[in-house]
């Protein structure tokens, strides 16, 4: 494939970089990190949306790396004050102020490809909301990659699995679709199942098609228990729970609930070896009345590797650094 | 004592700390600063509140001694949305990124202690909202700490003093409570005066108990003036006088008002060795119809300290972070 | 003239200081920065109002003289609570915690004087806000100063210069005011033409009046385009739009309306070698009702030079900093 330049889509990578290329130096960077490879460059967070996690991932990767880092404190004032410019423009400006790359947190799909259009040096696309319309208009691709080096430093392997993914609600769509269809373009002999609120169930049939497309043996179901006894991965997607309980009352009348948070049951089916991952935060808005999909009471599970994920996600943040710049 | 490894309460701490640790270690600090003692070392600020003084003195702080910090910014914006995850989680991902420390601002009273009891790294607690359940239950070490430290800078001595305190509002009782205990603890010969609204009173009984176990000398006064002429120390903690106009109320009618700011009368009893303390922000919603606590017309008063104080909070923010890092 | 020691207004400056400092420093930063030049120094930014390029133009030249830099980030947030404290008392503190310099955007003008006349470190005013009172009672020097560079390195020259200046809306009023009150004073034979909407009028009599005092010849106008064709320079502030759909509203009735915007008329009159400038953020709140006044579709015309403009604040950002702080 031809070297990448930006970081837009999950389209742009297939097996072989992440053979030679991704999985490699996110290996390195699990030992020790090169403290001068970005010396004397600064990268620009370009944060249009608020971020705890990926923000972070990357800000120390910069530093650790020996560069610096910058943002955008005011987006959020400008845009109150119908005062912001077009990103394009500030993606000129930056130019301008020479930052080496600038990692971009749209508020629209499609943002960080706008920017990377006018853009002098790489652009990062460090996630973009949930959006309905066509299947890849919006990506989150740093999260998906990172999960899919959470899956192989896990499991030892990226090929042969059993990937269940519960994707909450439609607020974590974009994780989920940018997730299954990076594993559906560089996973072999990938079986994926959905446990899928039933009246969410349209939400991903464009997905479904296109994981067909590429080969993948994709169902999707209405509660997590029929496919946890062989599941090798249990991806829970953010839920915004607050949401959920609307969801939820799409149930046909008698209808028995199905099952989309994990519990002891869960626990009881799911195999010893298999890994349990959540993006963070999790919990969004649980409650008495509407379970968490990742109890606290579990943490402590060692098949909860969702703070592993976490920190792999800041070690791919460093890994997708250096490939951009640091060579 | 056993060796500090975070700085969660003023209970912590006793006179051989502070003599052996906390003041050399403050003192060097007024001198030089050992410019690579927290190289390589990044700090984050968990600042779930706004602060000025306390967040810019530790960051400073940081650089000063050759390490670098992180904050998060969003901690608004995600509490707007519901989307805030716990601090337990929180501080899981920034241990996972390998923060060196977590500086902790909580917004309720024992947000540091559910850090700490996470942490794989030392939290310092930057300073809890004031808080009406027990004595304690609420903290704020590290200005307690700096404001010993510049007792002792300005006095040369912390025995055999008489500090009167003027705990302005129930807005500054963590400030009050943190200082007046870890004085009682520590300094020898110690009489206290609280010098309080009689509305507010009861805010100050557990107090008082906790003072007279620790075999100080306190009394609750309704006006300065009539401790001032003996004082060594006299300090402010900030009011909000939006809310103290509604205090002044309860008077008793008829009763002659006491007097809780500074002016000239007391500027005039108080002696020439005496140092006047306030942990600023100063004047809050001071206006004509309510006086501000320490008029901008008597700063130039070589008593007043406030500024050399808050200098203080920031040298000993670097003593903390080189005590629990740097070594 | 005496040595410069704060940056807080354009009457400061003399041509003398433009040749022999301002002008040799930028061009000496358009080759190499000198990376240690601010070594172990830490500028504060104290912004009380949000600035996307401002406060980047110079929070990157700091690092790339090698410099640190702070912030206040919760500036409204302390504003929404009531508990600011005055800017007297926050330079106070930050000298006590020993910053090289504080860069002030004030919330109201005079904010940078008055934080300058307690300050112990070099103050630069970042941008004031526009004020109706006197001339010169609210101040951006460091635009107009970048600006002045701009011309000089667009054209070769700052001298026999015609500048046309679109003042927007009342909003921009302080940038037009210092950039034409600097060039009045450093600038050779100028011509001074200001395109002012008719209401507006009003707002720039007494710049007029500077001006004329300064030997300047200038007039206004209400239209572009008997300007356009012996402009040297074509110099848009921002415009609120938002706002000018009210402004139209007072022309005369039946009155032709005149062109106040970058149009391809315009672009016909304009000579080859003239320059099109622009502060950014440009076309705020432009629909399709209330025209663009430097549209995206002629920002590869080679005259439009708004994006160098604001490489060159970032230029001139270093260069003011080398001169304070880097001797």
């Amino acid at each position: 494939m031809e070297s990448v330049r930006h970081i837009l889509r999950v389209e742009q990578f297939d097996r072989a970089w992440v053979d030679d290329t991704l999985l490699p130096v996110t290996q390195r960077l699990l030992g020790e990190w090169p403290a001068q490879a970005l010396a004397g460059k600064e990268i620009f967070n370009l944060f249009q949306q608020p971020s705890f996690l990926t923000r972070l991932a990357f800000s120390r990767a910069v530093r650790r790396l020996g560069g610096q880092h910058e943002q955008a404190d005011f987006e959020n004032a400008f845009t109150a004050e119908g005062r912001r410019q077009t990103i394009e423009d500030e993606v000129r400006i930056l130019n301008g102020l020479e930052y080496a790359a600038i990692l971009v947190r749209a508020d629209t799909a499609g943002g960080a490809e706008r920017a990377a259009a006018v853009s002098t040096v790489p652009v990062i696309n460090a996630g973009e909301p949930a959006h309905r319309a066509a299947l890849g208009s919006a990506q989150h691709p740093t999260q998906a990659l990172s999960d899919l080096a959470t899956i192989e430093h896990a499991l030892g392997r990226i090929d042969g699995l059993h990937v269940v993914i519960v994707p909450g609600d439609g607020a974590s769509l974009v994780i989920v679709q940018s997730l299954a269809m990076l594993l559906g373009r560089v996973c072999r002999e990938l079986r994926l199942t959905l446990a899928v609120r039933p009246a969410l169930t349209p939400l991903f049939n464009e997905l479904g098609e296109y994981l067909a497309a590429q080969g993948v043996e994709c169902r999707i179901v209405h509660d997590i228990r029929p496919a946890a006894s062989d599941a090798d991965v249990l991806y829970f997607a953010q839920a915004n729970n607050l949401h959920l309980g609307v969801a939820e009352r799409y149930r046909a009348p008698g209808e028995e609930p199905g099952v989309f948070v994990l519990t002891q049951e869960i626990l009881d089916l799911l195999p010893q070896a298999a890994v349990i991952m959540h993006p963070l935060p999790r919990n969004i808005g649980a409650s008495s009345a509407v379970p968490a999909e990742l109890p606290e009471a579990f943490t402590g599970d060692p098949r909860v590797r969702c703070f592993e994920q976490a920190r792999m996600k800041h070690v791919v943040a460093g890994a997708l650094l250096y490939i951009l710049l640091g060579g």
